[in-house]
């Protein structure tokens, strides 16, 4: 597989802690991005940050140890990219959690799939 | 609350080590991120890196263990990210500390503030 | 040292465990980055993902604790990014390891590489 030139880059923040029955949102949408042979999908942790729901938990002002933030990111072209949103808007759906979507340009330089 | 369309990612890269009077700058920066009502702010933390400091230290040629980089990203529209950036401005001044700050376009796909 | 306007983001996606001579591929790319003057490179550690390899190696279908995925994120202008590419090329080719390398533009705000 190869992808060159113009790409999306989607990012979708969420809550460590957001499950969608027992399993944690992030790792559904990993999964689903792998099953839609999405080019790649990591997930970073933050160590600080508030969302959304902070606003409405204002007892919580900052979110430390618990229910850290967390980002989705995911590289490939634009079609596959635009494909893979509703999904990821149906598991925040199923999940009954809020969160974040950004879609950026970036230019794939080079994009090799496997070692040679 | 609702964002929609296009907006700016805000990043700031900065020591784990800064201080303003004891406070980590990347906490103050998120404190002042939320008293201002932005979208959301998230903290992450590299496991190696260099800015530029480093240049000027050369003893510690890469920083390991100690001063270790982080990144605080802001996504918000543009009128609220722009009045932020003075705010930041202000906060590396009185901690005395380096930083680099890049502002990125990014469309906002989804943002949803709370829990249904 | 002063970067103004406009700039690029390099990100190079590789795995913990990609090695050129028992290096970690991402210790090589900061240790060149810095000598070839950058004004910063920071690498961010993924707590979960996946990315061309995991294609090959079905058997682990997501990397979990070993060979997590990383990016190195490099700042610059548009010159400095661009004559750094092909160094990045080069240091994957002597790895033999795959990887992703994206470019998107950035503006800087504000930069300043030293303690006042």
């Amino acid at each position: 597989m190869k992808i060159e030139g113009e790409a999306k880059l989607l990012r979708i923040f969420l809550g460590e802690n957001d499950r969608i029955s027992h399993m944690p949102v992030y790792e559904k949408i990993v999964i689903e991005a792998r099953k839609n042979n999405l080019a790649g999908a990591t997930v970073y942790k933050g160590i600080m940050g508030f969302g959304g729901n902070s606003r409405i938990h204002s007892a919580k002002i900052l979110r430390l140890s618990e229910d850290l933030p967390l980002v989705v990111e995911i590289v490939d072209e634009q079609k596959k990219i635009e494909d893979f949103i509703p999904i990821v808007e149906n598991i925040f759906d199923d999940a009954n959690c809020g969160g974040l979507i950004t879609m950026e340009k970036a230019d794939i330089i080079k994009y090799t799939s496997n070692k040679k």
